[in-house]
């Protein structure tokens, strides 16, 4: 959280989708460009689980964004003609209110003691940010990764919400295959001893689940073909020997990326948000995925997905496209070619940029958004 | 380890590849069939990361083995023409010598005093049983797996160490997103509180380390595809509600099949045979791996991968036939398509059944093997 982030704070009770509420909640968001006089030209991204609101950087917060070359002024995402409003997730920790914020009755961290959080209540949250902008209809919504399935369910509640809508190597359900990732990753830190049900503290944080917790994470968000180029058989020689220690090269790079997520991220956010993606399944209570989404009224859709991404792998988007074909909506759909796995939209730009721009110019072609 | 396993104990030291020695040692074995008069007709198997010698059920052991479809009368590999010898794995802990068996030095199990042990130690001590059954050629060398390895370094050893060969699922050497999956697991046991470098026992086992190195490696043995089919999003019912616990049935079947290896395997033995994959390349101090293989006198290989491998992915077995033709020898290859990933060899007999039948047909024709 820097000088570049906003809070909406709401004294309204948040009810839960599984039961639960918060009494009052705060929503951290940053915001580029400038809204237009009739407030059409609004972007809204909700992120993957890590991320902060901090999608790029600003002369507010110089420091480079998560998604730095995807927008700004001339950048795919063009901050000279569109507003864009960037999130952090209900239920996380960097600034948005979550297991780690503090729960009014006790004074303490909610922990264990937050409600169940699920992906609709996500997209209710982030929905309450919109509106406290004044924004009546987004021009164009947007979701890579869990964003993808927090914008599906936050198009089910708004079904005018947005008349443009890219969904990036999203998911319209869990799999089992990545529920199985999930639940190994939450069974790593649940296991760690220093997780002590919660209680957790600065001086005895559980390290050793977290870091293979984002280990076992890096598996499954890069791909083979990526790391058999990038590190082939290179032996480490960063990290000392140790009985049964690292070897090689891909080994010290998830050392070192598991390192750095350790302590930037709370266990408890970590836990909540990845339970709520394996709950989530769009079509629950309806026949199938078209009918659930039957009712939206958006222009145009365009959904993206990565030809190497095993965690969401492309058939799960093309579901989507499908879905919304379906339904009557204008939609794209793309596999991508890239070696970068789940995680090309935030290193592959060669492949994401070109087709995001054409998808903008497209939107402020057909919305008549001028420069 | 049953009436049907068999043991050489062999009282010259054997020398490892990285350095130390074992000064005795044993190696377990199973035989089915008969070795014919000329000793021509020996199938040698040498087994993937976890297997015992029981590669199939015989009179002495009903038992049903890892590979029982595929050998018996009758069978693929069929036991009326072929005398069939599996071998458990040097560092390995079902009766032949590992970090688990006793150090004559102390009287005490070796664990971390064990010699660093190398794929090429495993062929070198397979080879040994070969010699103690008086034969000097192997009709057909067999290798799924991690055999898939030992095979070609056995091959590499002895050039003219068998005639014809199949090699199933394998590769020629590591690839960094395998060394990623098994460095992690690695990683697991010995965080475990319960590691206690190497000093653990039955009353305080790694038993959560080995649990999860087990899901996390089920993770890479199965596919996405199969899971997608078998359990969808059906929730499960087996193990009872718990914080963060198991929602569905994919999680209960993992921790079912993890629950059941934990007390099978020795952690030691696990962290040895796992670490001598990482380090395995069979061209290593060669150009290539047809450099490598040069001078194997081979009269036919047939090398079998499966599609949804992301263990040992496709490409992994190509490179192995390449390189096999490269060097003159006459090899087959089948790419198939399995949805059950790198475990398919051992469930999806569909599948390899009637290929491998077909290639031990050949094999008979071209040897003259009567029936």
């Amino acid at each position: 959280m820097t000088q570049a982030t906003q809070y909406m704070h709401s004294q309204e009770p948040l009810l839960f989708k599984r039961g639960g509420a918060l009494p009052a909640y705060t929503m951290a968001y940053e915001t580029w460009g400038e809204l237009n006089a009739d407030r059409s030209n609004a972007v809204l991204i909700l992120t993957g689980l890590s991320p902060s609101a901090h999608a790029a950087s600003s002369p507010t917060d110089p420091t480079p964004g998560w998604w730095e070359p995807m927008i700004g002024p001339g950048a795919p995402i063009d901050t000279r003609r569109f507003f864009v409003i960037s999130l952090n997730s209900l239920g996380s920790c960097k600034g948005s209110t979550g297991p780690a914020s503090i729960n009014p009755a006790t004074r303490k961290p909610w922990r264990l003691d937050f409600p169940e959080l699920s992906i609709e209540d996500i997209a209710t949250a982030s929905h309450e940010v919109v509106e406290h902008l004044g924004i009546e209809q987004l021009c164009t919504l947007v979701g890579p990764s869990m964003g993808g399935m927090s914008t599906l369910a936050y198009l089910q509640q708004n079904p005018q919400g947005a008349r443009h809508y890219l969904n990036i190597s999203g998911a319209a359900k869990s799999e089992p295959f990545s529920i199985a990732v999930r639940s190994l990753q939450r069974e790593l830190i649940v296991s760690d001893s220093n997780w002590k049900d919660g209680q957790y503290d600065d001086e005895n944080w559980p390290e050793k689940g977290m870091r293979m917790a984002r280990k076992l994470g890096m598996l499954s968000y890069r791909s083979a073909e990526e790391w058999r180029g990038r590190f082939g058989r290179r032996l480490q020689n960063y990290f000392p020997p140790e009985v049964f220690g690292m070897n090689y090269e891909v080994e010290s790079y998830l050392e070192a990326a598991a390192r750095r997520f350790i302590h930037s991220f709370d266990p408890c956010s970590y836990l909540y948000l990845s339970r709520s993606m394996d709950w989530y399944d769009a079509a629950d209570g309806h026949p199938n995925l078209a009918a659930a989404l039957q009712g939206v009224q958006l222009q145009s859709a365009y959904i993206m997905g990565v030809d190497t991404d095993i965690l969401f792998p492309p058939h799960q988007q093309q579901a989507i496209a499908n879905a919304l074909s379906e339904i009557g909506v204008k939609t794209g759909y793309s596999q991508l070619p890239s070696i970068m796995g789940h995680d090309a939209f935030l290193v592959d730009h060669d492949h994401f940029g070109p087709n995001v721009s054409a998808y903008f110019k497209r939107i402020c072609a057909e919305d008549a958004l001028g420069g």
